[in-house]
């Protein structure tokens, strides 16, 4: 692989070098470092968009949505949408990506699913890394859906500037949200299907719910939408730039990047470490050995292999 | 902390001294090592069994069952409810385990429900160390219960003996499950509300699903079952029963076991690591400068630190 011919394809937008660049992080290719050194200086003019949230709530046509709205501004945009791939099988389901289709002549719009080649814990650093290719590229904004209402999902989600919980009547209400632990890590809540029966309510729910946390600083509003019917749109792309300048007013878009791409590094380096302890201990069977009869706890071994 | 008197006491099955080696395990207390190196003779005694499935299923309900079923036999049994607790509020909802209350006074069960302090990635550790201590306490079945359908609780119920997938008609249908990638983690699935309308649907559709794999070794069994009117217990209890039956047989329980410890150790020493490299991070604040203004990128600065 010529990296240098790909950062530069890259750089210039070219699709072809950004699909390649893409692959390139799901595979953990070992060019990656370079890769990641090259566009890394073009990035940060892209705002990130996660939505999150249930199967079958219609993120894809939700975002399918956005993108509309942000051509309609004439600002290039790109959808990410992150699928925890079984380590089993290997399979990825895409089914029902119709709405995106439209979309796909416009030059200015690029499409991407994204699987982990192995486990989803990977994602959270192939995701980041997959949408500074993407920034550098020369998107203004990347939308980064992801499947799924598990922590795993909701960080890769929450780990952009702007973070969207999708919900819709009749997809598990509130509390199960709340139990899901993902209520916390919306920045706008977005109640789909809004012109089904108990929309409303799941609305009115989610607001008692806010409502009886602690009081922050930026009050995440919950908006109805039917993305299928167009409507709600305006109104939610108008929540998501207003979050993001609020964020930008206070300082804290650039202090929440930084400590993203703080723990990001940590995990880097800490996969790196794992690595280097499956070697380690494929090399040496006395040790499975004696943690399998017991004679050393796991920790002890963590604690021997960490040296 | 007088971690031998703790070890002693939950290796003599005082419900109290179990009740505080979890809560260290929980805390991440220092004392964990010594605890973990006290305990892990005395496991590998206990059957696990994992269930998962979408918030709103019946899976609280049928762990209850299963704890009655296992009473039935005169086993010792325990159950472990983890809980994703948000990073944000640190809140923790488990409202509905009524069921489980007629269990309370029994001493030979025990119920603990388990949240990380911080992350979840930190229950993918926490998890298994809590179920040492249950197996060393003696307790011959540990039923591990997850919230919530994404990879890390997926991950937390698969590193069980025999994880069971739990379905529900109504609450998302297989393929909203082929999408979260949890259908190839079970062992056994369990469609419950079996009483309910869809039931029988969401079970043929499940099986046809299977058929499309790849042929298995094992071929999970799909199970109906109604747990509130006690339907389909004793067959569940039997299919998790025969499913050890043949990984023993096999030798593939002995080889699951190990495997799940390779992999637990690496995570202990990965995450060892990680907890260096932030206080590296932190002690060097022109570092954290140079990334934020795009000198060193992600890669650079994880090899960097490394070593």
């Amino acid at each position: 692989m010529d990296v240098a011919a790909l950062v530069s394809g890259v750089l210039d937008g070219d699709r072809r070098s950004v699909a390649r660049a893409i692959s390139a992080v799901e595979d953990g290719a070992p060019e990656l470092a370079e890769l990641s050194a090259g566009v890394y200086p073009a990035t940060g003019g892209a705002a990130t968009i996660g939505v999150t949230g249930a199967p079958g709530v219609g993120k894809s046509t939700l975002a399918a949505e956005l993108v509309r709205r942000a051509r309609g501004d004439d600002l290039p945009v790109a959808v990410l949408a992150v699928d925890p791939t079984s380590p089993y099988t290997g399979g990825a389901l895409l089914g029902d990506r119709v709405r995106m289709q439209e979309h796909a002549t416009d030059p200015a719009v690029f499409i991407r699913s994204m699987a982990t080649r192995g486990h989803l814990g990977g994602m959270a650093l192939a995701a980041p890394e997959a949408v500074r290719i993407l920034d550098a590229a020369g998107y203004r904004r990347v939308i980064v859906e992801t499947v799924g209402v598990g922590q795993a999902e909701v960080d890769v989600a929450a780990a952009t500037d702007t973070a969207l919980v999708v919900l819709a009547p009749g997809m598990g209400d509130a509390v199960q949200m709340a139990k899901a632990g993902i209520l916390e890590a919306a920045d706008v809540f977005v109640v789909n299907k809004g012109d089904r029966e108990g929309a409303g309510e799941v609305a009115r729910d989610l607001r008692q719910m806010l409502h009886l946390g602690a009081a922050r600083d930026w009050e995440p509003p919950v908006l109805l939408t039917s993305a299928t019917e167009r409507e709600g749109i305006d109104e939610l792309w108008n929540a998501v730039e207003e979050h993001r300048g609020h964020l930008a007013a206070t300082g804290a878009l650039e202090a929440k990047r930084r400590a993203r791409l703080l723990r990001e590094v940590e995990s880097l380096a800490a996969e790196r470490f794992r690595e280097r302890v499956a070697r380690a201990l494929e090399a040496d069977p006395a040790l499975a050995r004696r943690l399998a009869e017991r004679e050393l706890d796991p920790y002890a071994a963590a604690e021997t292999l960490s040296g």
